[in-house]
């Protein structure tokens, strides 16, 4: 028989003070409502509220993969580490991947995703094309081992997830995969109540062509992204292949090279403020050492960043110049440029510098610009590479207005993998005319920890959470205010009673504290409606209802709030 | 919208043949059935339909603790070693702890049990005996790095359990707590169609006083325990205290000493035939090597084994000696015996011999055994220990009738731990008179997976599996024979949608196969009823009802069909 859950009886140690070290508000309000306590770094236990929340946005989960067509299981989280050298990821991945060994010496990893073991699950059985398509998927705990674990559950080493993989017969039958799973995604999103951004990403690590990330809008997000209000286009500042608008730096009058001693110079801004240019007319030079141990020299136009994620595909495992480094291979901070460069050190450019025939650069001497350097005949770039970050008011690279920019959080992503596991490991079916063929595979993770968290951080103001009814851990909060009164006590249970019978999910205040109490905890702990019994309204027949949204209170008859705050909720869930 | 679902899109590869190395039918069922894989040695996937049993399994667990005051939460599967190092299990638990090291070197535990993290969450949090008591529970995976993972599902190094924690004052609230989980692990075992005996156990490396399990009764059953006919007594043959009844070897007509030579004799049977005693009436010696490296002779009656718990209590990490051992001590295989042991090698007898004054045992010397040994007067053992592992027609210790043996699989076991972490990991609370008191705990365990397996081993027959209603995959599979015919196929679907609608789990198999494959995998897949339908029987609007657990068959109409077998999938549900 459900029941009501009692406040005194429910594991839920609110705080009274903000915790330490917790600066974003979803680990905040997490931390001080009772729900989530840290185990170590980036280990959570998840206390009972946030467990309720958690299996609810696991339901949705579930309930849209499985309507659109993707079926559930559970594979080891203990991954042979044999599975992962056949893709070569054993080696790849790096130090974020947990390593252990068995008592007989035999390698594993703790699965941060599982194609290899998904791939390795179906070769051999799923023979035949008649068979296809094949989508299955689960939710269980994922590692990654962070060097800096942080905001909460936003970067944990442990967390749940939802990995999904579709195994289709060719790339046609893994597009409609990727675009039924786009619309699942869209249907979680929508319905845990978070405003989701769908933005054009890169693959990084998991591999394949075409990737989107889904992004709950959110000023702490940690990914940049760039938008177009106007056609729709969105991307991962990583991801985005837009126009960057270049300005020439300034001439010299016989449009020849000009070096000019530039001492005190240290930043684009200073060096944009002595010729009195715009930042845009500078351009930035980034020292770095690539993969394979040679120094390289980039060029980006003066108001943008190099990105770290264009740049590993360019350089693989780079890392920048140290002033050591910068010393050993002759170059000057802050004076460095394409002209000139020591032996042996490669230059590559942003490939929006392509058309500009004139740059504002440094010198390769100490405190010294050149002024007027010329592509082609002052210097010849090694390579012209996409290696500049997107931001906002660069044009849009399908309509060509400008974007804006927004921050994010990656709540899910969604990727067309090809054969890149089907082919290194192996994975064949029987074509239509009976030939091997390697399956076209996608890949579909959303995180369900992380999800909860940006329902947090998108649902709360200054006095704490403010669910959705969809992931509420419960609908409705009763608060008791004078449980010693004669009138009060029954009504309130009853009332309880009456919500729980009619379908709706009740935690019920009945603990002996003040009233600033009950209604502070109420509202950090943010349930989508509280219906207040106190003596003098109780006595009249009325009590409060609050709805934690919009801070709206009417007075409803006790009669009434059952059907009136039970029709409430139920219309709102999703 | 909820729908049926069609076995041609299902991903359940069956197998014809039986698995190799799959010994119990549990583990040759699910495997044949397409529900579970094995990705390495003790690491199994769970398809869909195995993951629509576990899923109905855990929640029907979930009911029973929710029911029974408990709040579910989930803790990290990674666990600090630091917290096992304070519980001094660190350094205890030996090679079935897998342990790992983060990138800072920092060592983790895959979690087996969580005492340790669950009374780090509340220490400090739960303050109050006003607060108490507590109740947390979790599902999650669990690892133990077997030696020989084995059985399937049975013995795996991951595996899926729900494990709970109880936090009391005194040990009458843990005693309520522990019967309320007594309570709640009946019920799981009777509403998932499980027969199962609670048993009392050994507490193993849990700890504390008083442990209980809940052993599902099976012939392929790992654990030996002895019940009670008449009172109902039931105890694991390691925890068992039953009174053995000993019988005198013969005597010697002077009653003193006498060395007989036993050429040839190396059993007890043996022994025993030679003098045409009982075994009961030899003595059985049994040479170990104790934890500190000290020889010790073992003394149990002559048709009883030494019972390895019961031995590792007593001498800790022993091992049985080899002959090289033997030798090197002093002593002869097959004649070892209590007189006469060679300088440093010390005797301990089961407390059952405690009586007996006349022992027919081996003479320390080659080929040669002693009859009418009498301890006190030829020899003075060193302790007397309850040594001996119980079995059936030894007598019941609480009413004396004779007991029975049966086998069973451990599918709970539930724990009084007293202070044992408590004191340990300093977690205390404030008693009425404000003094700071230690939690008295409890602790319960249930193997979701294991579960699963014991559900199969006690359910099935030479076809299949026979699902009880509960925890089936499914609860209807649709026939559909003549998939082509013009009735049948429009029946099927019918009647599949019909059932749905009336809130049943349907599988239709829509395949385009003969009769023989569909009749044989249905029984192999056992859902609880098969609706067939043929184009002789549905051109006269009927169908064939089977009930897989019966086997019996029965013609219906198929406009009956759906209120006739839907009604009576409700009424098994639990």
């Amino acid at each position: 028989m459900k029941t009501f859950q009692t406040m005194s009886s429910l594991y839920a140690p609110t705080l009274k003070e903000d915790p330490a070290d917790a600066d974003l508000a979803s680990h905040r309000l997490l931390l001080r409502a009772g729900m989530i306590r840290k185990t170590a770094a980036g280990l959570y236990s998840y206390l009972p509220l946030a467990w309720r929340s958690l299996e609810k946005i696991e339901d949705i989960i579930r309930d849209e993969m499985d309507t659109h067509g993707a079926q559930e299981v559970l594979l080891p989280i203990l991954t042979p580490a044999e599975l992962w050298e056949e893709s070569g990821r054993y080696d790849a991945y790096g130090p974020e991947l947990m390593r252990l060994s068995d008592r007989h010496d035999r390698d594993f990893v703790l699965g941060p995703t599982h194609e290899e073991t998904m791939t390795d699950l179906v070769r051999g059985e799923l023979r035949s094309y008649k068979q296809l398509p094949v989508n299955l998927y689960q939710i269980q705990q994922k590692y990654r081992d962070e060097l800096r674990p942080r905001f909460g559950l936003m970067r944990g080493r442990e967390f749940i997830m939802k990995d999904g993989y579709s195994f289709d017969a060719d790339a046609e039958g893994m597009q409609r995969s990727f675009d039924t799973m786009y619309d699942a995604y869209s249907g979680v999103c929508d319905r845990c109540g978070i405003k989701a951004l769908p933005v054009a990403a890169d693959s990084g690590q998991i591999g394949g062509s075409t990737s989107i990330e889904f992004m709950a809008l959110a000023e702490a997000g940690e990914a940049a992204l760039v938008y177009c209000p106007d056609c729709g286009y969105a991307a991962d500042e990583e991801a985005a292949t837009v126009v960057i608008s270049v300005e020439d730096g300034p001439e010299t009058h016989d449009h020849e090279l000009e070096c000019v001693e530039t001492p005190g110079v240290h930043t684009i801004a200073e060096l944009a403020g002595l010729f009195d240019v715009p930042e845009a007319a500078c351009r930035k030079a980034v020292a770095l050492v690539d993969g394979e141990g040679r120094p390289v020299v980039c060029i980006v136009p003066g108001d943008h960043e190099l990105n770290e994620v264009k740049a590993s595909h360019a350089f693989g495992g780079y890392h920048l110049m140290s002033d050591e480094e910068l010393e050993s291979f002759g170059l000057f901070k802050g004076c460095i440029g394409p002209v000139g460069l020591p032996e042996g050190v490669s230059c590559v450019c942003d490939v929006s510098l392509r058309g500009s025939l004139s740059w504002l650069v440094g010198a390769n001497r100490p405190e010294s610009h050149y002024l007027g350097a010329r592509p082609g005949r002052d210097f010849e770039p090694d390579a012209w590479e996409d290696l500049a970050s997107a931001k906002a008011s660069d044009a849009c690279p399908v309509c060509g207005k400008p974007l804006a920019a927004a921050r994010g959080i990656e709540m899910g992503q969604i990727f067309q993998l090809g054969d890149k596991y089907s082919r290194s490991m192996g994975a064949t079916f029987l074509d239509r005319d009976g030939k091997e063929r390697y399956f076209q595979m996608g890949c579909y993770g959303i995180g369900v920890t992380r999800t909860l968290a940006a329902v947090v951080e998108q649902c709360h103001d200054d006095s704490g959470i403010v669910w959705p009814v969809s992931v509420a851990p419960f609908e409705v909060e009763v608060v008791a205010l004078d449980t010693a009164d004669d009138l009060v006590w029954p009504a309130a249970q009853q009332v309880a009673d009456q919500l729980v019978e009619a379908g709706v999910q009740v935690l019920l205040d009945d603990r002996k504290e003040r009233p600033g109490v009950k209604f502070n905890d109420a509202d950090l702990l943010g349930l989508p409606y509280q219906v207040i019994l106190g003596k003098k309204a109780v006595a009249k027949g009325m009590c409060e209802v609050k709805d934690r949204a919009t801070g709206e209170r009417r007075e409803v008859a006790i009669d009434e709030v059952v059907v009136e705050v039970g029709s409430e909720v139920i219309a709102r869930r999703r």
